[in-house]
């Protein structure tokens, strides 16, 4: 056993920790007090992987979706959670976002840094089946966690229709299927008061 | 879309936020005062398999053994978490434990029921390489949590060196690199009166 390779294993393991106390704008269905952290966030996006991935526009490879969507935060450690609808954190989301993956994955030993960063990036650039399946139910949770609270999230910032249309547009490139449902359920939220026009 | 089967997959992925609001004894690293809930603790899982895999003592489908350490613990959603030294809680866990993996398995449409309920029952059993190792992580992360905060959740329940040498037992199978690894931090555990002897 190489000391230091299991060194910095344990190290990442330890750092990670920390993913659980980034909290997300959403929250949690049975207690709307407590905002979802993205460790939280992360594992019932491993579930939407699992049970939805029928509906995906084409093969991909599962295990590589799950990696992708346990992983796709851990950044936040570093650069925090950007609420999608705020624009000036958005600007300066992606540089942000490069830093903390270099940051956090150095931790790692040598090959698993080079696979978990590259990993990450192939999640980011959204250009494989794998990457837009993963993105596909990264949308799609916290549209099913404000519906399920009857939009209050949404209704105490204002978001706006097009807002969240803007922003779930990228499930269709992952899930036609997946994407005709949220967009019916988008006309319900604002048929019924939880989206502004 | 089967829209019976389609709402069964939603209504499983909406039951399951509640694993959230299911607090461990362990505590976050970087916040004492925090609980790990089932949630956090089965995504920090899904990184220990993919990040020490290498030391299995015998080689083991990832993405199985990724599967069963993120749905192990669903079955606390209607159970609880039980405290692993607290022995009358223990004494009806398995049958508090089996009825509730009907409970939430049942959830989902059937092929998707019987798959994920069948994969929990093989992490029970243990006897099959995914499950040791899945198993041995799952012994093993709350030892790391502990050791992080210097044993102040041990210190706080009087826990012996023989309660947690006993626990740590199934680690052996999956892993006799990471087993050596724990008993050493045991001993310094004893020595550094976070365990008593």
């Amino acid at each position: 056993m190489n000391t230091t390779h299991f060194n910095q294993q344990l190290e990442f393991l330890k750092e990670i920790d920390k993913l659980k106390l980034v909290f997300r704008q959403s929250r949690l269905i049975d207690d709307f007090e407590r905002h979802e952290d993205s460790a939280q966030h992360s594992w019932h996006l491993a579930f939407y992987v699992l049970i939805l991935k029928e509906y995906t526009n084409e093969p991909f490879d599962v295990l590589t979706a799950l990696k992708m969507v346990l992983l796709h935060d851990v950044i936040e450690i570093y650069s925090g959670d950007t609420f999608c609808y705020d624009a000036e954190a958005v600007a300066t989301q992606e540089a942000r976002e490069q830093e903390a993956a270099t940051k956090i994955f150095q931790l790692l030993p040598p090959t698993q840094a080079k696979e978990y960063h590259q990993l990450w990036l192939e999640f980011e650039a959204g250009e494989t089946p794998e990457a837009r399946f993963a993105t596909a139910v990264d949308c799609m949770q916290p549209i099913m966690q404000h519906m399920a609270h009857e939009g209050k999230g949404w209704r105490e910032k204002n978001v706006k229709r097009c807002q969240v249309e803007k922003r779930m547009a990228p499930i269709k490139a992952g899930s036609e299927k997946l994407w005709a449902y949220i967009m019916q359920q988008i006309d319900e939220a604002v048929k019924k008061g939880y989206l502004e026009e």
